[in-house]
């Protein structure tokens, strides 16, 4: 997608070197960031200088081919696995992350001889990046049509290209429908307490020319109410077998705004976002995170510099959760990059033996 | 209510002088403002040191009082009407306000000369300011039932002491319950764009010692989800004659969460807030706001300054509704001065006549 008019992926491979958006500048400075080793880009994804689910896992796979280019002879073999486990070690609850390491791994282990296990790592490393990207375009071309010409959508949180490595899930569509000339628009949704949407999604839609409105999470019931959203589209953190999504703290209300206005409501996700071992949301833990996250906003003062202030009375308690769990029954479908999937456990359960229902309305 | 430990009405007179308690620097510093004359009154009503329509109109009828004390003779009575230009170019869409001032004149009117002017002008403003009180404390009263023992109170913007000149109008049946010694807490919605729930009311509570906890806006769906809510009571910026209301934006998502979950919807307000001469909420205007107040924050640094910091992409636009309409049907009752009143025009009717309905589940 497009920073000041050129094209990025959030994370890429540069000869030896691992390069990526700093997300932790954004969206007050754009900044490269540059890792020269395996342990450089470990710290990048540790400390959130690349976020989200997709953009992590191609950064993983990265980072662990940039271990095999440099693992010193003739232990080789002992280094490459060292730095997996460092690089797992990062964020333990990112699925995607994993993955990625296993499959250099594999890659690896495949492979003729040290020259031929440098080929192998760069490249199933950079099949992963690309492939993210892929499933990113496809949710596009999916969910394109669902939006109608002059469609006004609303959306929550960040499911951009900023956390794949392009196109994203939610905002796949938009820019699918943008690309192609057909007017779309988007609310961006604050998402308080970390306020990805303001920051992030509006970010994105400005840079690629999206026209866009933040919203305070507070205003959306108005914007139902005025009939001025024609869809919602989410993304989403975890899909349990029988359609039930864990997503941003918030995404529930806007499911229940949604059907109450019967405005249709999508999420945009991969087929790895789907957990079949989970049979419902029940059985979705939801982390509550620290109270500081509402008791205390960062934002960019006058000169520029990133400043934390208390926009809550000094000594009150706050409460967390970060993550809420919409009932499929108000998801109208699934965008994947197989197609639109129903919210329902035969749907899912074909998605993920790799076929995909259309029939959907 | 109390301030560390101490009883405080927002706005009192005290002689001559009208003494408030400086709304623009809470939570994060308590201080008193004096106003010498009726001209410091009147810039403390239009910069916002007080605010809150009842603590608004009682400021004015102190306000106009302090012009009757000084006006200079023999023109005094011109004095006096030139005050309250003034007094009412302050806030020209609070409706308390002109309450207030065509009150005191009138009582000024009716007085015998220049001493029963000072006397009848003093009277009557204390009198308006301390049947603001007691309206609050009824409120207390007759919403104290609602909750059960244990009872979590979900409330939304800062409908409390601070927006009376003493109770409140939602939080009046908590403390009445908190000072009954009933278990009860509440959760106090931050309140986007303006964060009211999270600086004022948060900050009344825990001067009065009820437990509560802030939770961001995008939180309140899970809070249903969990059963985590007995009851909801909001205040109310105007009522029309059928029952439908409009308050602080979020308001009406609130109302449509609790429908879902079958949680008991409040709306708490004066007499004073209903309007017969709206039939409906269709009637209502919704003011739209700078869009600054969504993209910027002001809050308190480390050191204590209060600083804004930027909390959205630089170039974003936003869209900044003040207020939406909850629908009357999505209303259990309204918690008045007068007992409980269906959300009916005959109902509100009758309330306005004088009496009320406590037919009310």
């Amino acid at each position: 997608m497009l920073v000041n008019g050129t094209p990025y992926r959030t994370v890429w491979l540069d000869g030896s070197t691992v390069r990526m958006i700093d997300q932790r500048l954004l969206p007050f400075r754009f900044e490269l960031l540059a890792c020269a080793t395996a342990a450089d880009t470990a710290e990048a994804i540790r400390t959130m200088a690349v976020r989200g689910a997709g953009a992590i896992g191609a950064a993983a796979g990265y980072a662990l081919a940039q271990a095999v280019l440099a693992a010193p002879e003739p232990e080789w073999r002992e280094a490459v696995q060292t730095a997996a486990r460092m690089i797992q070690a990062t964020r333990p609850t990112a699925r995607d992350l994993f993955f990625s390491v296993e499959q250099v791994l594999e890659a690896v282990q495949g492979a003729a001889g040290r020259d031929g296990a440098r080929k192998a790592a760069v490249a199933r490393a950079q099949e992963l990046a690309d492939e993210n990207a892929r499933a990113g375009e496809q949710i596009g071309v999916a969910g394109e049509p669902l939006i109608p010409s002059g469609g006004r959508v609303l959306t929550h949180c960040n499911a951009g290209w900023l956390a794949f490595t392009d196109w994203g899930s939610a905002l796949a569509p938009v820019y699918k429908a943008h690309r192609a000339g057909k007017r779309v628009s988007v609310y961006a949704t604050e998402t308080r307490p970390r306020g990805q949407g303001a920051r992030l999604t509006a970010w994105e839609l400005g840079q690629e020319g999206v026209p866009h409105q933040v919203v305070a999470d507070t205003a959306c019931g108005w914007l139902f109410q005025r009939r001025r959203v024609d869809c919602v589209i989410v993304g989403a953190d975890r899909i349990a077998a029988n359609g039930d999504t864990a997503n941003k703290i918030g995404t529930y209300t806007l499911a229940v705004l949604a059907a109450q206005h019967r405005v249709p409501f999508y999420v945009a996700a991969p087929r790895s976002t789907f957990d079949l071992q989970t049979p419902s949301g029940e059985g979705i833990v939801i982390e509550e995170r620290d109270e500081e996250e509402v008791l205390l906003v960062t934002g960019a003062a006058d000169d520029g510099s990133l400043r934390r202030v208390r926009v809550a009375a000094p000594g009150a308690a706050a409460l967390n959760p970060a993550f809420d769990v919409t009932p499929g029954a108000l998801i109208r479908a699934f965008i994947t990059e197989a197609g639109l999937v129903q919210p329902h456990p035969d749907a899912i359960a074909g998605l993920m033996r790799g076929g995909a229902s259309r029939a959907v309305r």
